[in-house]
Formats: C-alpha cells, structure tokens, sequence
C-alpha cells in the first residue's frame, strides 16, 4: 500500500490513524460483534459513540452552554434551504454577502424562500477580494446575515467575523470548521458538510443558539426543523451513524494533535509556505488579494496555461493527486485541511520549483 | 474477533464479505493511495464506482430504461418531504394509503405540502391486516397513491403491489427493497433509505418514472429536486460517497448470491420457519395476519410479557442481538433482511424454543 498526497477540495484527506482505526473495528467495534455501520442508532453502543463525538466537538470548538449540536443530512447545500425555512417566517428578510460560488448557491436557494438583500459583492475582479464593511449595506430589519467563510472554489477567505450587531450570523463554514480555534459565541448558526475537515460526505454539522429555535416556517421539512431535531437528538429520523462514528474518530485525533491551537499553527505554516513558493515566482500566480486569501484552499494559474496539462499529470504520476483547479475557474488549486501533513505541501512545493526549472 | 447475530431493523446486518472489502480497501482503494473516502465525487475513480453501483443495481431490479436511479440523502423521512414537493404542484392531492407508523409519518409529513386523502387505513387491530382493494377510497383525480411496501414496526407487508390505474403509485421500500424480484414499470416512483437492505445509514435509493420528472413545485430544496438531480447524475450536491460504495458493494453480492431470485427463496425459508416456530408454540405470538406478514420485520410477543427483560437478556447473551420491539409497540421484532443467514435464524428458533422449555 502507498498513500499519496491528495489536495482534492472534498470529499478530502482524512487522517491516516483515522481510517486504520476504522478498518480495524469495521467487522467488530469494541467486541460488540457488529461494525458501526450495522449498529441501531437507538442502542446503546452507538447513542455512546454519538454522544462522544458531540463532546469531543463541544471541548474542541468551546461551543457555549447555549448552543445545541446537530448532526444532519443533506449537506451545506440542504442547509441553504434550511437556514431560511428555520429563521424567516413568513414575512422574513435575510441579508446575504456575496463573496464567490456557494455564497451564490446559498443566495439562490435562499430565494425559493424569502426576500433576500445582497449586502456585498465580492470575491471576483483581480486580485479577488472581500468588500471591507463599512460598504455593506446591511439591513437591521434581517433575520440575519449569512455568509460563506471560505470559498472552496476561490479561496477566499474571511479572516474576521463580520460585525452584524443584534442580527443573528449565519456561517457556511464547510471548508474551515475546525482550522482553528473559533469564537462561536459570535454566531446564531453554522453549518458545515463534513466532507472537508473532518469525515465522509453525507454528514451535516449544525450548531445553533437556542433562542434561534421554534421559530420553523410549517412546511419545513422535519429533518431539517433544527428544533425537532434538538429535541430528538439529531435523531429524529436515521442519522448518518457511519458517518457521526468517523467524524467522531477525528474529533479524537484532532484532540490527540492538540486541538484547534496546533491544527491553527500547522495550518497557518502549510499556507504561509505555500503562499511564499508562488509569489517568490513569476511562473505561478495566485489571484487572490492577501488579506483574504484562504488557509484552506489555494488556487493558482501557470503563467503558460498550455502547460497545466502536463503540469497535472506530472504531478499526480509523483503522487500529489487532485490539483485540478474546479471546473468552474481552471488552473490548480491545492486543498489544505487539517489531515493534510506538512510534507505534503513540502512536496507539492518541490515538485512545483522542479516543474518550473524544467518548462519555465 | 466474534460475530453475533444482529437482528437490528436498521441500521442493520450487512454482508461480512462486503464488510471485509471494505476494510481491506480503506486506506487504499485498488492501488489509488486513497480511501473513497476521501476521493473527490468528480474523480474518475469515485464515478467509476457510482455508476458500477448504478449499473449493478439496474440489473438486479431489471429497471427499465425509462427511470432514473437517484442516490440521494436525508432517508425516507426526507422523500415524504420530497414526494409531495416533487408531485402535487400548486393544487393537488395525493392518495395515501395507511398501514402503521411509517405511513403516518408519510402522511404527516406530506400534510406540510398539499391536500392528502388517507384512501384506507389498516395495521392496527388484532390481527392486524391491510384492508381489501375494494374498500380504499382512491380519487381518480389523486396526483399519486402512496404507500409503504412494508412497515418495519409492526411487520405489515404488502405481498401485492396495488393497482392504481393511471394514477402514479410511489411506494416507500425501506424495509423490503432488494429482498425479491420487483416489477419496477408498476410503479411512479420507488424511494428507500439504504440501512435495511443494502448500506450504511444516510444514502437514500430514489427510483422514478422520466415522465414524473420536472414538476417539482418551486421552493423545493435543490437537493430533492428529481429532475435537477437527474440531470447531474445525483451530483447536484456532494453526494454520500462512502455510503454510495458501500451499496455498490451490496449490489456485487447480491449478484455473486443469485440475484433477486435466489434472495427471494433465502428470505422467504428464513420467514417461514420463524412464523411456524411462532405459530407452534403457545408461549409466542406473531400479532399479523398471515396474509401480510412481513418477511422482513418479524414481531413477536410472549404469553407473559414479564418475561420479556429475561427473554432479551438471555438472546444477548447467547449472541442474539438487537431483538427488542419498536419503542412504540414493545415485545420483540427480529429483522430478517438480506444479510441475515439462516443459521441466524436457526440460532434464535433454537433459543425461543429453549428459553420456553426452561420458562413456559
């Protein structure tokens, strides 16, 4: 067996303890004979292993007293919905910042919904950039602000919490949660797909501030009424118990690392060098204006892009794997998350000065 | 390592050799240096296996080519939102027909959306049983007619698949899906969460007609919109890779087993026997009538129901796992889905039979 190096922007890298674990328990968890995946999520194995996971992302995030945990379905994209149907009522505004492609798609699906005020545009022209606050035109009327944390596509990333005062904050975070340490007493929701930072696609985070709660619109579809779900555990419906299990394993490796302190170290150190190789070069460039650019996700173009086909396939036969950047923008982007180890960017780095000596 | 007996109704018992594989590949799928994990969805590895699955699943139902298989998320209970959602339009109705608490969930949760009119009620009573055909009250006019093929809690089973005319029937098949051969051209629509008879917990198997595509009302989480799903191959979103690959895995087996013919024979010796052992004794009782007994779900109550805290101790003990009831009706329920081998039940006819020489 030999693992490469894979930069893919999610699904992504999970930690390699993680999955050895996982393979090990898979036909027999603990001597209870059955693996995770066949465990009744109402018996008390697993209702174990669920209740450990959430802790363990209560102590990793210090998420307050006053906040409940979900663990849901549908992803970020479900969540579009589900923010608007949990927080407008019927006669509800939101205000939306508009800083790339998911802030785009949660606008959209936002829509289907309620009346929704974009309160800043940014994330395009070059450098890309983040419009700076005192240019949002911000409604104190809204049921809340939501914006995108990092934008998977672009990366960028927001390196403050927008200041909305008594608006509740409403964060898609799927490409940041658990980075680094986070105030979460500054939000009134955030939501992640799992897929990114810590487990398998399918699985949902949301943290919610209780007062937020109750107030669904009828019609909410009833996984997604986070009230009901709260009251139930997130187990209203079957839950992703496969899914809460590997994140569950990852929130113990991300305690074993040292928690959000170290993984914000080890991240801010694989992106600074990251960051240091392209701007030290005239053969590689990353479009993003500095004071946003993402710890997480980092795109950049060839000077030459004829050369990005050979770039990749040189790249990947050297075992640095999904550099493509998304359809959607081209050139390369290389993904960063917290399982992603120092020497994979080393090598990412090597290969990239090799690459540009040899075809610059 | 020992392996028990799970008679969980799901998440439940999957196939040891799909169990095996997966933690043989899981740290590196087929020489890739990846989990599927972690592959990205638009990866050629991570569709090549999808559309395997796909295939493989259309071979074992013989799906005609006028429907589109969806792998999508958020369960059953997700799809009693997304039926009505993606059916009714402005003004509908829709015919349901209800059975037990998987129904009523339907229901309830379709109420939400538009008009329902509850053509015929059934599973309660002693025995419990599905009214006749002749006495539902369906509506010529319904959007729909829907019902679930199998109710899980109290193991009422359809052996018939109604007839409905013109009139579009959507069946909910979590429990029975893949126990048997099924003339899917009956049907508008099939829809089925994965952790009964063919995968982890979180992948939800929607099957529908073409012609039913593109109605879907506007608000509609983009997630559950069938005809945009459609369109990007159950990729509008992240989709719940791992969960998908671990279906596919199932689908293999099934094929290597004999497909759903062999299934059938395999499920229906496993049911017979323990409905006769049930049927023989004095001490037990199966509360369904014969003609709608499930072959998936088996209930059974003690004379003495003060037993019961012995009985399912005693089965644990032996390895006899997860055989509680339902919460909601108490007694015992021993799930017989695909993955369960005969000697499984063997092993708990040989104990019911003691623990009533010992106890009756």
């Amino acid at each position: 067996m030999s693992r490469v190096f894979n930069f893919s922007a999610g699904p992504a890298v999970l930690p390699e303890p993680v999955l050895r674990q996982a393979a090990e328990e898979m036909l027999d968890w603990q001597g209870s004979g059955m693996s995770v995946m066949e465990m009744s999520h109402r018996g008390k194995e697993f209702v174990g292993i669920a209740a450990q996971a959430e802790q363990d992302l209560r102590d990793l995030l210090a998420v307050p007293d006053n906040y409940k945990v979900l663990f849901l379905q549908g992803g970020a994209t479900g969540q579009f919905a589900a923010v608007p149907l949990n927080l407008l009522g019927d006669n509800g505004r939101a205000d939306y910042l508009d800083t790339g492609s998911w802030s785009k798609k949660a606008i959209a699906e936002a829509r289907g919904h309620g009346e929704v005020n974009v309160a800043a545009e940014g994330g395009s022209g070059d450098p890309m950039s983040i419009p700076a606050p005192d240019a949002w035109r911000l409604d104190p009327q809204a049921a809340y602000v939501h914006y995108c944390a990092n934008e998977t596509i672009t990366g960028v990333e927001f390196h403050d919490i927008p200041e909305t005062g008594e608006v509740p904050l409403v964060s898609d975070m799927s490409s940041t949660i658990l980075s680094r340490p986070l105030d979460v007493s500054r939000f009134g929701v955030i939501y992640a797909g799992a897929q990114k930072n810590f487990g398998p696609a399918g699985l949902t985070l949301v943290i919610v501030r209780e007062d937020l709660l109750g107030r669904a619109r009828p019609g909410t579809p009833a996984i997604w009424d986070w009230a009901r779900q709260a009251e139930a555990d997130s187990m209203l419906n079957t839950p992703a118990t496969y899914s809460w299990y590997i994140a569950g394993l990852v929130f113990q490796w991300l305690k074993r690392e040292g928690g959000l302190e170290a993984m914000a170290e080890h991240n801010r150190r694989k992106a600074e060098k990251l960051y240091a190789a392209i701007d030290g070069s005239d053969f590689y460039r990353n479009p993003v204006d500095p004071a946003c650019r993402s710890w997480m996700n980092v795109p950049f173009v060839l000077a030459d892009s004829s050369l990005d086909g050979d770039f990749l396939a040189e790249a990947s036969a050297a075992g640095l794997k999904t550099l493509k950047g998304h359809r959607s923008v081209g050139g390369m982007r290389a993904s960063l998350y917290n399982a992603m180890p120092e020497a994979g960017v080393d090598a990412l780095i090597d290969f990239m000065q090799d690459f540009e000596r040899r075809r610059g």
